[in-house]
């Protein structure tokens, strides 16, 4: 067990944190906005950059801009530890730049104490899709899921500029993108920080969450054509009502959702609704209900969406509408490593900080290195569980307990 | 009771409609687009005004440009027929102007049948508020239900010229708008005829509606308010989402409508539905649901309206989120007058034809037109309910049905 003084770790992560949330490192006064290849972008890199070199780290950029950081060679045996440091459009100050600057702190406890563990800190690229519309595109770079086609045409910032073409200009050899998937040779493991998203922490009082698996997901969207009849002359038994079947298909989802949290965490979401034609005084001629199911198994995620849609068709015909669902993407659940869950857990249980095991029902970069890396997060709590908002907030004292735990873990797993 | 030639009568109503779907008569040629001052406005009365000259009537147009026709003196005792033939703003051939068009073969049938029976046309400004945005508005200036106030600053037309500047511009005497009222001056009866809006009438075939009250409604929105909350970093039982709820709400709504309907018609319609921040992977933070709630009798909307609210109150707190309600507007209901749907009815129960004794859900200007008036409404049946688009049908004898149902009852009265 590694012991470390956690309160002169939290100034550290605290002073880290607030210096990137200054005008320097944001290009809005209003929240945290920073995406790739940007100003504030760069000097944001360049400060891990200077962090991590006065350490003695050797520093350096993958192929699109990613940064990676060394205590020894590149493709030498290391442990990962990192984040993304790139923010949502209305951001805060914690979402993604607190697991690096967590990871930092890790790289400076590791020099303090001694014994060589070998680490190797990266900062993925545009992890929240900001510039580029897509999330997780850094990892996703790295893991080789993306086509050249995508990257060279179809992925735009917001004025139409290929990333392929932002990226070259930018200064990176981006015909070399599939080198980046070099940056995870040698890892031996991977660890990831990062605020909870949820309330789950807070309202149970724990201090960090050891995640053991990273939900996955259906979107998809339930179009119901009804008819837009007036709402004064269309008595109610002569209707065709869009919003009335697309209300009782809400309610089924969440039903459908609770059920299958009995067996194993799922949650069902309608975070999406528009009506048409949308007057007070027309009958709903067509509702589309955009949902998000979610869970760690994927048998529960597909049970719950082969139900809701079974349930909207049978509600339409009952009521004589037409019902469609198109999924617009599937992303698969990623297991967390045992060995690596086993480590962290064993090294907050030595702290008798009270944690959690628990899934992450967000997508995390995490899950693009796991299929080649043994890999787990860590969450440490966020105030109300709000993120992707101005008003984020999270404790450097949380992360610095994180610090630790990593430490520990690591120590534990290379020994 | 008066037999006329439908056939004829069909034939000469049908002419007048495709005449006035001609191309000189509305601004687009995908829908009806007749708004008041327009040139087409004005072409469309001068059809009318020559059309009702030919038959030996007096013509003339109230202050703001109201179209009246007699055959008697101005204020002399006579029976009121019209409707109005401005257009919704995607509007078709039959909504208002086939009213315009019956009254207008109740004239000439008539004059044809000799006798002396006194009547005045009126074609009521501005009834779809597609000009100004404000509905009913010749009607309203009419009974004195609107003030000058509004009439010259926050009555105005899409580019924000008010009213009154429109009106002095299109050469009216605005500022003589209060003299309106007289056109109701010695009116003994009024019967307005127009399509349904609804489909009652086709679906129980029948070929006449005897209206027997307008519905009063209320206007008002919900709103939700829980909290934005991931939705995949949110289990279940720790959320506070204002879809659920509203869904709730949209389904009581109906169930509330549907039992307040077996004591007497009454409907209820959420058809406009806002969610925020309206996004698939959060969940919603805020709902507005806008409510439409309709009867022939207050307590019966009121009613719903209260049962309504409570329940969102309730529902809100059960899950954590607050609610608030406001009436946008309340129309009260009006009761036709006992003594002319009596005689229409007898007059129609004379030709053996089908008809039904209903409510109308929509508003006409007949509304304000009763206070003032002994007055009825009658409906003719119009494809599939279909109002207020470029696919409105209705059948022209079902017109001519109903000129010679006016003819009979108005005759029936007056002597």
């Amino acid at each position: 067990m590694t012991r470390i003084d956690r309160e002169r770790s939290a100034r550290r992560i605290e002073h880290d944190i607030e210096t990137l949330a200054g005008p320097a490192y944001t290009s809005s006064s209003e929240a945290i906005c920073r995406y790739a290849y940007t100003d504030v972008y760069e000097r944001t890199l360049r400060y891990f950059t200077d962090q991590l070199e006065g350490l003695g780290f050797r520093v350096w950029r993958d192929p699109v801009g990613t940064l990676v950081a060394s205590n020894v060679e590149p493709g030498a045996p290391a442990f990962g530890i990192g984040s993304h440091c790139d923010s949502n459009r209305n951001g805060g100050k914690y979402d993604g730049t607190l697991g690096v600057c967590t990871a930092l702190e890790v790289c400076r406890l590791a020099v303090e104490a001694g014994g060589g563990v070998p680490l190797r800190l990266i900062s993925f690229l545009e992890e929240e899709g900001s510039g580029f519309g897509q999330m997780l595109l850094g990892s996703r770079i790295m893991a080789q899921r993306v086509t050249e086609e995508e990257l060279r045409t179809s992925i735009v910032d917001e004025d139409g500029v290929p990333f392929w073409d932002s990226a070259a200009r930018a200064g990176y050899p981006v015909e070399r993108w599939r080198d980046s998937i070099r940056t995870l040779d040698g890892l031996t493991g991977w660890v990831e920080v990062h605020i909870e998203q949820g309330r789950v922490l807070q309202d149970t009082a724990r201090r960090i969450g050891v995640v053991q698996a990273i939900a996955g997901y259906v979107h998809g969207d339930l179009r119901f054509a009804g008819r837009a009849d007036h709402a004064g002359a269309t008595p109610m038994g002569y209707r065709n009502d869009a919003s009335v079947v697309a209300a009782e298909c809400v309610l089924e989802l969440e039903r459908l959702a609770e059920d299958a949290s009995r067996r194993v965490p799922t949650v069902g979401t309608a975070g999406e609704g528009t009506v048409v034609p949308n007057l007070i005084n027309v009958v709903p001629a067509e509702v589309r209900v955009g949902l998000d199911i979610r869970s760690v198994e994927r048998d529960s995620y597909r049970g719950v969406v082969d139900a809701i849609t079974s349930f909207a068709e049978t509600a339409a015909q009952r009521r004589g509408l037409r019902t469609e669902y198109r999924q617009r993407q599937e992303t698969l659940p990623t297991t967390m490593d045992a060995g690596v869950v086993a480590a962290l857990e064993r090294a907050v249980q030595a702290t008798g900080q009270p944690y959690r095991l628990m899934p992450s029902g967000a997508s995390h970069d995490t899950q693009l290195v796991a299929p080649h890396v043994p890999s787990a997060m860590l969450f440490v709590p966020c105030l109300d569980g709000v993120s992707h908002s101005p008003d984020e907030s999270a404790s450097s004292d949380d992360a610095a307990l994180g610090a630790e735990l990593m430490l520990t873990a690591i120590r534990d797993l290379v020994a």
